[in-house]
């Protein structure tokens, strides 16, 4: 690689090094939220803010704030965010990657001394991860006011979410004050978690949308009947059914894909069932389903949920034969990247020098609730065969910069007003 | 029913009644092996042995065998039996209606002063559903002189299968003594257990075949990927895999069923199935399912498994996609009723006025391990919508007592020589 940047593969190497090194020692690695090993992890990141001039503090929801004041004072803040929490067993990268982005760029800008008008940010958010409590994005949830009051009263280890986020230094009964109304911007640097940019051999992933996703819960009553004396014909196989609604899933989910040059990012994955009475010589009664289906469009959503309803009450009315009946588990619409800081950053990576496309994020990130209440947009960096979650996860240091270079670029024409030139050309006011 | 039976429907009610009682309260109805609830019915079974002219004993296996002299003294037995042991929450008939068959069979020998040329057996085969030891046909395997000797040091609840069979006062040190090489004839009456003779409303089966048993374990071997970022077409998921499998067996086995006037029962269900790492947002990596065939021909299972195997090898080779393999778990070929009994239970039926027809067990039984050491054949009573091993296992005693009659009927065409007759027309010697 041999192009002239303002950030540092080398200091980006060593921060997640670092990290990585506060991990469970038997299960490398983890960093879970609320656990010593994550506060081990603030500690470092606390310090590492300071030398790069930021000054941290830690907001009532749990985050963790760097702040470089702006020359206007007390002006609107441009924010890059992640999360430094990890899943059991997970990978280096996946949050951390993004935390150290922003570290690189406060970096960057004190080694070149250049001041910006916005006050600059970078936030660790608090259990971006699914953590021992069940839930995720509790630190952007509270940023963007959303973070669901009865989830305090989650219990887990005999302690409360509220009991965890006093924990990290966090402020349970304050939490309103996490509220935040003076972002001029969020940027998100993520690893793709998935295969894409390795195999067209991309640089850098612009991600237009946070996919929508739908869980569907379908169950199927067949009839237990003895698998030696019941002839095949005579039967109401709760597998036998199952499989077939795992097949058309598949195929239909494949065909919204294979369309997705128009129709956006469509997956939908089975990923949990189970049968019962699962016994060697018995007919199975019932089958469990759990659907996990992603849309960048919410219309594609909604055709593949209107599809699926017509065809298992066609194949599956249950006269005789098995019954199959669907319970929507939860429903997230997509979250649109805003377009002004889409464009910044597309022209942000056109001045690196970078090759660039366009891209759903299947996976959800921090950057979906602070899209709620500031103009927001993520970028992904390519890994390693798309491997994520897993302790092979991998990312090169120097395609992180690639990306973190493109994030201070487009911070810079973000500072300059580049949304609201945006917003001239485009008609708004 | 305007029939002039030898047999009485009552007496059969009150024996199968009096058992149902012996259960465990909480869980009717339950009279597993080797507990105390199955001595219970053993000292009910002794009493009404006597009680019907029957010389009771333990035999080393810890089968009950009650005895009814013939006129030739020493001479060879013809046997009636069956089991009175049950599954958890099991039925009232299952086995039960064969044992109290061969009561009621020397009641009306008794009733009628009819004494046979051959001794007369009744026997209730100790453990022939799969016990606390998680094997079956303890009992029958012993009689034919099968049973592993291993076995007999199999734990459960601390004690040894060798313990089991003392308790209920047989001699696991002496369990070649077991043995039998002294019986002319084998009949047992079961409940089908299976749909068929109500839905043609016949009063009898006539078991051709003990089905051949043969379960095979397949493991599909995927990827686990992230469902929402990893395309739909870059996955390898086993459980997409493993439900084409699913559709696959069924579909094959449901055209051998189809030809089974030419080709005998055939059936094959997928009983145990289950995925990993079965989590909503991973596509699955692996999937286990265990494959239960039966086939009242060899050559079909035969050719079953061969299909198997070859759309296995064509359809998954896992370059890049799903991977699967199969391991033959176990392999049990069919058991045929000797076809002189079998003619001879179809005139017995005939004589008697009842309608039968011919067909396979689809479930094991205790005759198939008789059949190794002499002619055995069996028949099936019709029995409500074919559930069984289950609490609404239901027959009508006088369903029972057609079978019975017929059974009796059989016996005396035995015991006058009809194997001998048979063998004669058959150019047997």
């Amino acid at each position: 690689m041999n192009r002239n940047l303002t950030v540092r593969p080398d200091r980006i190497a060593a921060d997640i090094e670092a990290l990585a090194r506060l991990t469970e020692p038997d299960r490398p690695w983890t960093r879970r939220a609320f656990t010593p090993r994550f506060l081990d992890g603030r500690t470092y990141l606390e310090a590492a803010m300071r030398a790069a001039g930021l000054e941290p503090r830690l907001d009532a929801g749990g985050n963790l704030i760097g702040r470089r004041k702006g020359r206007a004072g007390s002006g609107k803040a441009l924010v890059v965010g992640s999360h430094s929490d990890t899943v059991p067993d997970g990978g280096r990268f996946d949050g951390i990657a993004g935390v150290v982005a922003g570290l690189e760029i406060a970096r960057a800008l004190a080694d070149r001394g250049i001041e910006l008008e916005h006050n600059f940010e970078v936030i660790d958010c608090l259990a971006e991860e699914v953590s021992l409590y069940g839930v995720s994005c509790i630190g952007s949830r509270a940023i963007a006011g959303t973070l669901p009051a009865d989830w305090l009263r989650r219990e887990a280890d005999g302690r409360t979410l509220a009991d965890g986020i006093a924990t990290v230094g966090g402020a349970p009964s304050d939490l309103a004050s996490a509220r935040r109304d003076d972002i001029a911007a969020f940027l998100e640097l993520h690893i793709e978690q998935g295969p894409i940019l390795q195999a067209e051999a991309r640089n850098l992933g612009v991600v237009t949308a946070i996919a929508g996703i739908t869980r569907i819960e379908i169950e199927v009553h067949g009839r237990a009947d003895h698998a030696g004396t019941t002839p095949m014909h005579a039967r109401s196989d709760a597998l036998t059914a199952a499989a077939a609604i795992v097949a058309w899933i598949d195929l239909m989910a494949k065909a919204r894909a294979a369309t997705a040059a128009t129709t956006g990012h469509f997956a939908a994955t089975v990923g949990e069932f189970r049968i019962e009475p699962n016994a060697a010589n018995v007919v199975p009664s019932y089958a469990r389903l759990l659907v996990d289906a992603r849309a960048e469009k919410r219309a594609e959503m909604e055709g593949f949920l209107t599809d699926l309803d017509a065809y298992l009450a066609a194949t599956f009315p249950g006269a005789g034969g098995p019954s199959a009946t669907t319970r929507r588990v939860s429903d997230n619409h997509p979250t649109p990247s805003d377009p002004a800081v889409l464009a910044t950053i597309e022209e942000a990576a056109d001045a690196v020098g970078v090759s660039h496309r366009r891209m759903a994020s299947g996976a959800g990130h921090d950057m979906a609730w602070f899209a709620r209440i500031a103009p927001a947009a993520m970028v992904f960096v390519p890994c390693r065969d798309g491997r994520s979650h897993c302790p092979e996860e991998w990312a090169e240091p120097e395609a992180i910069a690639l990306g973190t270079e493109v994030l201070l670029q487009t911070l810079l024409r973000l500072d300059r007003g580049a949304l609201d030139e945006f917003a001239h050309h485009d008609g708004r006011s």
